[in-house]
């Protein structure tokens, strides 16, 4: 199993005490969403009945295989997606807490219990 | 009433075909959240019962007055939070559709109604 740094630690933006590593840690994650290529790559995963190969996120993004294979690094690396070699290609699906981790973090209510309905 | 172009504009992750200006704009306000000081001004504001003096995030941050006006200024400029003026001080609280709003774009699932519960 891979280890999901990033999205297993962070804690809720509206957290009663959020610490300075959290909040270096939800940064990061936020961060590897900063890019709307990245956007874009989550969101065709996300869409996807399928893990999407690399080699099909190059004509709908526009851009060269080094560079998709670059933003796919990141967004592995964050924990957002998981990674699996078949043969030449890698194939991209989401990490199956990445969901809940996202709509974790950007709880900002109080009281946790109300806040994701 | 002030605008919120980049929260009001943004579709969720797992939209069915998100267009390259949604994208944008959702990378955008991620962005807003990619710096550890402005996830923990996010975190400070959400967690208080009354509008934040910026001159109250100073020493919980540990950065000077500019560097702290500058991260506001994003937030506010993101939609992420509002600035009131009250005589020499800015006093700052979420905006109201914050919560709602970033709930909604990190939602990856397929299905809307099923998506935030």
């Amino acid at each position: 199993m891979r280890d999901l740094p990033l999205i297993d630690c962070c804690a809720p933006l509206g957290a009663p005490a959020l610490s300075a590593d959290e909040a270096e840690a939800a940064a990061e994650l936020f961060a590897a969403l900063s890019d709307s290529a990245r956007v874009r790559i989550v969101n065709l995963v996300a869409t996807s009945d399928e893990p999407v190969c690399a080699c099909h996120l190059i004509e709908p993004l526009g851009l060269s295989q080094p560079t998709v294979s670059h933003h796919l690094k990141r967004l592995v690396d964050a924990g957002l997606l998981e990674r699996e070699q078949r043969g030449k290609w890698a194939y991209f699906s989401l990490a199956p807490e990445a969901g809940t981790r996202l709509a974790g973090l950007v709880d900002l209510a109080r009281d946790r219990q109300e806040a994701i309905r």
